[in-house]
């Protein structure tokens, strides 16, 4: 029986391996990558061949989900790793590709990494355990709006916590859905429920590129954030429920738009 | 001004770091780490001093909290180092230093890291959108024993979500609150609480030392758990809301007491 290990690459680039990861890599008889469920910064996936010297082989969604690509490369080979972005456990995909290894009799070893599950709360100067459920907003398809987010952010608020909300991230498509897009979906979700409880003046935390060098945090309102560049992907948001102190002193650091 | 740089070094031993973390740490002026708000496997400072070849001062919680040794080096340097287990920005502590170095005009560079915030989601096979707030059990102190906690799960199982149950870490005094510590306490505060929807028989996951090769995940009742020996520190719990049938199918794999 083989060896899966399951290699967290972080947020940022290539160097978001840990030692660890990076060891196995090395070692290892077959490697694999994809970038489907989330992405690095470009050219990440060329150093990172660069410096563990070997091929990894990059998967497009048909080949993890469909074809088993890594579960047919265990019963050739002892020692298989398979990279992805973030966290290896986070995405579903990978629970089933784990799922359907232990099942076969390998053994699944994780290096965990940095994920946005983590790293988006901290960037924004949020305790972690003042957040209630997490979301993920979807680019509307034609007529199609469902409201279940923002009910999650409403139901999160009404108890004081804080959400996460995740952005629809369609690799295949090259769409990746950006604060603006994220702040105008909630506007017409809030119209579409009926609500006056999130409006164009609500304040929320827009966040770019987390764990990079140049990283951007802005706190304002939904409205302000519409016209505020974030640059690149990957981009998050935030909506704070009741603040501490100390939470609230943070975001002031991080406030554009203020007047005076 | 100086620069400040807080480095994630994940939950499992030195080789958590990244290779940015690695590359920064091996540069800088003055290096620091604390370990009181989370722990990795002993020896790993040494070894990670021999690693990057400098020395790395360990604080204390009163050098980080009272003493502000960080902010008086960020005077006397341009480049310092803060080394943490876990996420770099998940502990208020952290945050708190974040912000004052901020305040000081000084820069902050951010290398997340894997965090249990993250992991135990993921060690357990459960999904990340269909968790509720996190809770913190702590030790009872004399006849004091908080509900809250168990408030929280009840809350959390209501709406069909799992609760991580992070457990109580006094590093200065050895103690690290075990999974069958805390089953022990949360049928306690049942009791307390006077519901029956929490009982001994309730399904729960304990989860020790999730992201090292040693890892070990039991799915089983407080009650089971209370006699199973979950080894060394550190421990998690997670008590599971309604579970989709491919989380049920992934706990199948970790389920202790099977009968037949």
């Amino acid at each position: 029986m083989g060896r899966l290990t399951m290699i967290g690459l972080g947020i940022s680039d290539e160097r978001g391996i840990s030692i660890e990861g990076l060891e196995r890599l090395k070692g290892a008889d077959a490697a694999f990558a994809e970038f489907f469920t989330s992405i690095l910064t470009e050219g990440s996936m060329e150093r990172l061949e660069a410096l563990c010297g070997r091929r990894i082989e990059m998967l497009d969604r048909k080949c993890v989900e469909d074809e088993d690509r890594i579960l047919s490369s265990l019963r050739e080979h002892e020692d298989v790793c398979f990279l992805t972005a973030g966290d290896p456990l986070a995405a579903t995909t990978h629970q089933e590709i784990r799922l359907r290894s232990l099942k076969a009799g390998h053994r699944v070893d994780v290096i965990h990494s940095a994920s946005i599950y983590t790293a988006a709360a901290g960037a924004a100067g949020l305790q972690h355990y003042k957040f209630g459920r997490t979301t993920t907003i979807p680019f509307p398809e034609g007529d199609y709006l469902p409201t279940s987010p923002l009910e999650i952010i409403l139901e999160n608020r009404e108890r004081g916590l804080h959400t996460l909300c995740l952005l629809d991230i369609q690799a295949d498509r090259g769409r990746y859905m950006t604060v603006h897009d994220a702040c105008s979906v909630l506007i017409q979700m809030a119209g579409k429920l009926g609500t006056e409880k999130i409006d164009p003046t609500t304040m929320v935390v827009g966040i770019a590129r987390a764990g990079r060098n140049d990283a951007k945090v802005a706190f304002a309102s939904l409205s302000a954030l519409l016209s505020e560049d974030m640059g690149d992907p990957p981009h998050c948001l935030i909506v704070p429920g009741r603040l501490h102190f100390m939470e609230e002193e943070m975001l002031d650091l991080f406030r554009i738009g203020r007047s005076g």
